[in-house]
C-alpha cells in the first residue's frame, strides 16, 4: 500500500497497515478490523494520547495484576497483531498467563495466535478456549474458557473487547481491567478498570507501571490497585466534551 | 459467522456482515473495514438515526444533484458493498454517472466493482480512474478522475470519503455533497454540503426526497439548494456534546 507521507493521518494508516498485515497472516479477523475503527473515532477524539484518567487506571491495574493469586491476559486478534510483544513481556513480568479468546472462533485462527506467541516466547503459557462455560451461559463462542486459565483466574486483562464477557466476567467474580477506548461501551463500565486509551500506548505504560511497583509491599500495592471506575470514566467523558 | 440475535449490537454487526462479504467478494479494500469502524462510532454517538440536520444536508443534496449539467455520484468499495441498489437507483432518477475512485485502488478491486454495478444496472456509465489528475496535483491514487466523468462534472457526490479529496475537488470549483459520520473531518468541512448520516440510511432518504421534488422548477430547486455548511455541521456537533 502507497500512503504518502505527509498524508496527515500517516501514523494512524500505519497501524492499519499493522492490522492489516494481521490479518493476512490469520491472526485478525475481519470484524476486527472494523473494532478498531471504532476505538481509531475515539482515540482521535481524546487527542491520541495516553490522558491522565489513563495514567491512573493504568497505576490501578498494574498494581491488581501484581496482587493476583492467578492473574491472566485475555488476547485476540487485533491485541496479537498490534502488541504481541508487549504482551509477552508483561506476561513475564507479572508472571500472567495468556489466554486466546476470539469472538468469532475458528480454529485455525487461534492456531495462528497460539503459534505467534510462543514463536514470541516458548515458555509462555497460552490456553486456549476449553469447553467449559463462563456462568451465566451466554450464548457467543467468547463465553468458552480455559479451565486451567480463565477459570480458575482471580484478576484477567482483557484489552480489546468488543461485547459483553467483561459482564461474564464480573457475574464469575472476576477481577477485570479492560483497554477500551468507548468510554460509554458495557465492557468499560462492567470493568473493574477500564484504562481508555490505545492499546498501542497503554501496554508500554503498564509495563513500565509493573516495573516501577513490583518490588513494593503488598500493603502499598492494594492502596495503589484502590479504584473507583465509575468516577474515572466521568472524567474521560469530561474530556471528550470539553473537546468537542 | 454466528452473532447471537439478542446481541445488543446485532443490527450493526449485520452492516458488518456486508461489508465483510464485500472484502470476500473483492469489492471492499481491507482499511475500508477500518474506516467503516471509524463511521460506526459516530453513528452509536448519533443515536443511530437520521436527525435533522443530516434530513436538511439531504433536501439540500436532492436539489442540488437536480439543477447539475453534469452530476457524478464517486463509489468505493465501502458503498458498492453497502448500497449499490441505492446507488443504481439514484443515479437513473437524477440521471447521474457512476464513477469508481479507491484510495487504495488495484485494477482487478476497480474491475470488481464496475462489474458489480454492471450486473445491477447494464445501461449505467460507469466511470473509472483514468490519468487525468485534479490539480493541484495531490500525491494519492485517489486524485486520478476520468476525462468523461468527474473531471467534467459540475456537482459531485462523494459517499464515504477518507482524506483530502472533497479538499481536490472544491479546488477544481465542483460542486461536493459528502456523506461522512464524522463532523470533524476535513472531507466534513470542506465539501459543500455534509449529510452526517450512515449511508446505509442517508441513501434510501436521498431517493425519496430526490423523488418528491423532481417536477419543481429550477427557481424553487435553487431554493432547496441553499445551504450553509459550516452551520449545519455545529447542529450536528451540538448534538454530540449534548448527548455525551
Amino acid at each position: 500500500m502507497n500512503i504518502p507521507e505527509g498524508h496527515p493521518r500517516y501514523r494512524s494508516l500505519m497501524i492499519r497497515e499493522a492490522l492489516v498485515r494481521g490479518l493476512d497472516e490469520g491472526l485478525v479477523g475481519r470484524a476486527g478490523l472494523i473494532a478498531h475503527g471504532r476505538g481509531e473515532a475515539f482515540d482521535y477524539m481524546f487527542g491520541e494520547k495516553t490522558n491522565d484518567f489513563a495514567m491512573d487506571a493504568i497505576i490501578a491495574s498494574a498494581a491488581s495484576l501484581l496482587l493476583a493469586r492467578h492473574p491472566v491476559i485475555s488476547v485476540n486478534g487485533n491485541v496479537a497483531a498490534l502488541v504481541r510483544k508487549e504482551t509477552v513481556t508483561l506476561s513475564r513480568l507479572i508472571p500472567a498467563d495468556i489466554e486466546v479468546n476470539l469472538f468469532y472462533w475458528t480454529k485455525d485462527r487461534e492456531q495462528n495466535i497460539v503459534r505467534a506467541f510462543k514463536k514470541e516466547c516458548p515458555e509462555c503459557i497460552i490456553h486456549t478456549q476449553g469447553n467449559e462455560k463462563m456462568i451465566p451461559g451466554p450464548t457467543s463462542e467468547r463465553s468458552r474458557v480455559s479451565l486451567e486459565g480463565i477459570l480458575d483466574a482471580d484478576v484477567v486483562l482483557v484489552p480489546l473487547e468488543d461485547g459483553d464477557r467483561v459482564e461474564y466476567l464480573s457475574a464469575c467474580n472476576k477481577r477485570t481491567i479492560a483497554v477500551d477506548l468507548n468510554p460509554f461501551s458495557r465492557t468499560a463500565k462492567n470493568a473493574d478498570i477500564t484504562i481508555v486509551d490505545n492499546v498501542v500506548r497503554a501496554f508500554p505504560a503498564l509495563i513500565e507501571e509493573v516495573e516501577k511497583i513490583r518490588e513494593m509491599s503488598r500493603a502499598q500495592l492494594r492502596e495503589l490497585s484502590k479504584f473507583d471506575n465509575r468516577l474515572n470514566l466521568e472524567r474521560a467523558i469530561g474530556l471528550l466534551k470539553g473537546r468537542i
